[in-house]
C-alpha cells in the first residue's frame, strides 16, 4: 500500500478512534507497556543491530547515544505511559454550553485534530512517545523515524501495533512510514493528513514548511537570546548565560546570541569573555563589540544565526526597549531570558517579547515538555496558531461546536418570530 | 509607504498593543464609536456616491444591499462596539500556573497574535467589527476592504484610526491597503504578517491560501450537508431542510446536499420534491435518485460541488454510518446536519462528522457568530489548527510561556542535584 492509500484509509478510521471510550484509549497504553516489557530482549537485540550498523558507519558517538534503546530508556517510556495513563481524557471537555433559544443548545467540546504525520529523528523512545501521545489524544498517525534506527524503529511499531488491535482499536490508527520517498508522499497527502509534525535539522522542516498545503506544527530556527540588563548580578548572569549556551550544545533551546545593555559594557563584558574562553565558548561580534573584546567577525546572516555549537553572538543594546526589538526582529520566537533585578524591565520584557517562552533569570534550556511537566512532548512550536511552546495533549486535540435544536429554523429569526436567548448553562 | 513598510512597522508597534492596558483598549473603542456617530451624515454621504457608482455599473441588486451603510447599519456596529467593550480583556489571561521548582514559577498567559491582514468583501459594516474586534484583542490589522465600497471604506478608517491615536494608541497598529496589488504584496510580508483572514469567493481564499507561507485563516469551500435519517419527522424535516437551502442562497453555511436514507426513498423522497418545487429549488442527483425521482445530472464535480443558488444534491445512503463518511469525503468540514428522532444515531453523528459545527435538528444556516452569541465574528474557519468555526475574540489570541526563575540553571537538573516539583499553584 502506499502512503496515500494508508492516509485515506486512516481518515476513515479516525472518526472510531474520535468516539472511543477512554477506558478503551487507556486500556490500549496498558497495553502497549505490557508488550514493550515482555519483548524487551527483542527490541534490545533489534537495537544493538542498529547501533552496530551506524558505529560501522563511522556515526559520532554523542549521535550513536541517541539511537541506544536500553534498560534505562525502556523505563522512562514506560513511566511515560504511565502518566499518560494518568492524566484526564483530553476529548470530550465542554468548553462552552450555550442555550441560543428554548430548545436549542450549543456547547463547544475538545476533539482530536484527525490524522497526524510525525516525522522524527533516530531516537526510539520517541517513536513510543509520539505514538502514545496520539493514541490518548484519539489522533490517527503516520509515524516516520530516522533510518539510522529502522529496525528498533520496526520493532516498537509491530508490538505497539498488535497491542492496539488486541485492546480493540481500528487497525489503521497507526501505520508506520519507512522510506525516504514516503515523506514527499505524506507531504502531498492534504485532504487525508490533518497536520504534520516534523522535527529534525532546520533545512528538514523548513522543506516541509515549504512543500506542502497541509498545516505545519514545529519550528525550524532555534534563535534563543539572553539579555544582561544593567541591574543583573554579573555572577548570577554569567551562570545562567554558561548553562544556557553549554548544557546541550545542538538543542533548539540553547542560546545563540548574548545581549548587553551598553552601560555596563566596560564591566561585563570581559567576565563574560573570561568566562566563555573557561568554558570553550568563542565570540562573534560586531565592530562596536570588537572595541572591548577580541571576537571573530560575524557570518553572512548577522545576528540571524544559530551556531548549534560552542560559539556565542554578542551585541550591544542601549535598553530593554532596544533589546525587545532585536529579539523581535532576529530571533526565532522560540525562548528568550532577561537577567535583571529591576523588576519593572523585567515586566516589560515579558509583556512586549513575541516568544513562545519569555523568562527572567532562567537559563533558555528551560524550555521543555518534560521540564515543564507535560510529560512527553510531540515537539517544540514557534507557531502562533494553534499550540505554542512544547506541545503534549493540549497542542493535540481542537474542538467543534455541537447544536442541538428542536427543529429550530433561522428564517424565524430573521423575521423577528423568535429572539436569541443566549444564555450560558 | 509600500504595504511591506507598513507591516515592518506595525512588527515593532505591535507589542507596544500587546501590553496596552484594557482601559486604554476600551477607551479606544468608546472613542471610535463617538466618532462614528458625530461624523455619520459625512460616512453616509460617501456611502451614497459608492452605491450610486455600483448601480451605474449595473450590480446585482441583492448585492447593492450589501454595500449600503445608513442609519440601521450604523447602529448595529455601535451596538457591537459597546457588547465589545463590556466583554472581559481577552488578553493577560493565565491559563497554566505552575512551580517547576523552588522559586521557579512558570505561567502560560493569553497574548495577541500580533500583526494580522484581514481582506474582506465590500461591506463596510465587516470594516468596524473587524477592527474594532483587532483592537479589543491587542492586534494589528492591515485591513483591505471590496472596491465597491472604497470611499466608504476610506471615510470609516480615517475616523476610526484617528479615534485610536486620541485614544493613544500607537499610529501603526492600525492600517488601510486600498489597491489589488497591495494584496499580493500583502502575501509576501510572511515575517512581519502573523495571520492572513481572507473572506469572499471559494476561488479568491484558494488563491490567498496557495499564494502565501503566512498562516491562514478561514474557509474556501462551504459544502454543507443535511442527513434525513429514516427515524425523522418528515414535515418537521422538509421545514428545516428549506430554510437550510433558501434562507440566504449565497452563504457558506447554506446546505448543498441532502442525504436520505435508503428505507425512507420511497416515502420521502416526493415530499422533497414537492417542497423543492414550491420553494424554487432544483434537484440533481445521480442514476440511483433518478429512479425516483426527476433530477437534473450531477456537475462534473459529483457531490462535491457548491451551487450558492436555488439547487440542491441529492443523494440516497444506507445509514448514518454511511451518511457520515459521504460528509467527511465530499463535505468540507463547515457544518452538517443530522435529522432524526433516535438519539443514539444522533449521538454517532455527533462524535463521527468531522466538522466545525455539527448539528441535530436544526438548519445549517445557524453556524454564525451573532446567532452563537459571540458579537462579531472575523470570519468561520474550517481549519481544525486554531480557531474553528465562527471566530470572535477568543480566536484572535494565542499564548505564551513566562518563567520567572531566581538564576536557576538546567544542569542542576541534569545532574540530579535539584529535582523539580511541579505543582500547580
Amino acid at each position: 500500500m502506499s502512503i496515500r492509500d494508508d492516509a485515506r484509509q486512516m481518515k476513515l478510521s479516525a472518526p472510531i478512534l474520535a468516539a472511543s471510550d477512554i477506558a478503551l484509549r487507556n486500556h490500549a497504553l496498558e497495553l502497549v507497556k505490557q508488550a514493550l516489557l515482555e519483548a524487551k530482549d527483542t527490541i534490545f537485540a533489534a537495537n544493538a543491530a542498529d547501533v552496530q550498523a551506524a558505529k560501522e558507519a563511522g556515526i559520532a558517538s554523542q549521535l550513536i547515544k541517541r539511537l541506544c534503546f536500553d534498560e534505562h530508556k525502556l523505563n522512562d517510556v514506560c513511566l511515560g505511559i504511565d502518566q499518560l495513563i494518568g492524566l484526564p481524557d483530553p476529548l470530550g471537555v465542554i468548553t462552552l454550553d450555550r442555550e441560543l433559544d428554548e430548545g436549542l443548545e450549543l456547547r463547544r467540546i475538545s476533539c482530536p485534530i484527525g490524522v497526524i504525520g510525525v516525522i522524527f529523528e533516530a531516537r526510539p523512545d520517541a517513536l513510543v512517545q509520539i505514538s502514545t501521545l496520539c493514541i490518548k489524544s484519539g489522533n490517527c498517525a503516520i509515524l516516520k523515524g530516522g533510518r539510522e534506527t529502522a529496525k528498533t524503529n520496526r520493532c516498537l511499531f509491530v508490538l505497539i501495533h498488535d497491542a492496539i488491535l488486541k485492546a480493540g482499536l481500528p487497525p489503521a490508527c497507526l501505520m508506520q512510514a519507512e522510506s525516504h520517498a514516503d515523506i514527499d508522499e505524506l507531504l502531498g497527502c492534504d485532504g487525508d493528513v490533518d497536520l504534520l509534525i516534523p522535527r529534525g535539522s532546520n533545512a528538514f522542516v523548513r522543506h516541509i514548511m515549504d512543500n506542502s498545503k497541509i498545516p505545519v506544527m514545529g519550528h525550524a530556527d532555534g534563535i534563543c537570546h539572553s539579555f544582561v540588563e544593567q541591574s543583573a548580578d554579573f555572577d548570577q548572569a554569567l551562570r545562567v548565560l554558561i548553562d544556557a549556551k553549554t548544557q546541550y550544545v545542538v538543542a533548539c533551546n540553547t542560546m545563540e546570541t548574548v545581549l548587553v545593555q551598553r552601560s555596563i559594557a566596560q564591566d561585563f563584558l570581559p567576565q563574560l569573555a573570561a568566562a566563555c574562553e573557561a568554558a570553550g565558548v568563542s565570540l562573534h561580534g560586531d565592530d562596536e563589540v570588537a572595541r572591548y573584546l577580541q571576537v571573530k567577525p560575524l557570518g553572512a546572516d548577522g545576528y540571524a544565526h544559530e551556531y548549534l555549537a560552542l560559539e556565542l553572538s554578542v551585541k550591544l543594546v542601549k535598553d530593554t526597549e532596544e533589546a525587545i526589538e532585536h529579539i523581535n526582529r532576529y530571533g526565532s520566537h522560540h525562548t528568550d531570558a532577561i537577567l535583571t533585578r529591576n523588576e519593572s524591565e523585567a515586566n516589560k520584557f515579558l509583556q512586549m517579547v513575541d516568544s513562545a517562552g519569555v523568562y527572567v533569570n532562567a537559563s533558555t534550556r528551560f524550555a521543555d515538555g518534560y521540564r515543564y511537566g507535560f510529560g512527553a512532548e510531540v515537539g517544540i512550536s514557534t507557531g502562533k496558531i494553534h499550540a505554542r511552546g512544547p506541545v503534549g495533549l493540549e497542542g493535540l486535540v481542537t474542538y467543534k461546536y455541537l447544536l442541538q435544536g428542536q427543529n429550530h429554523i433561522v428564517s424565524d429569526y430573521a423575521s423577528g418570530k423568535r429572539q436569541f436567548t443566549h444564555r450560558n448553562l
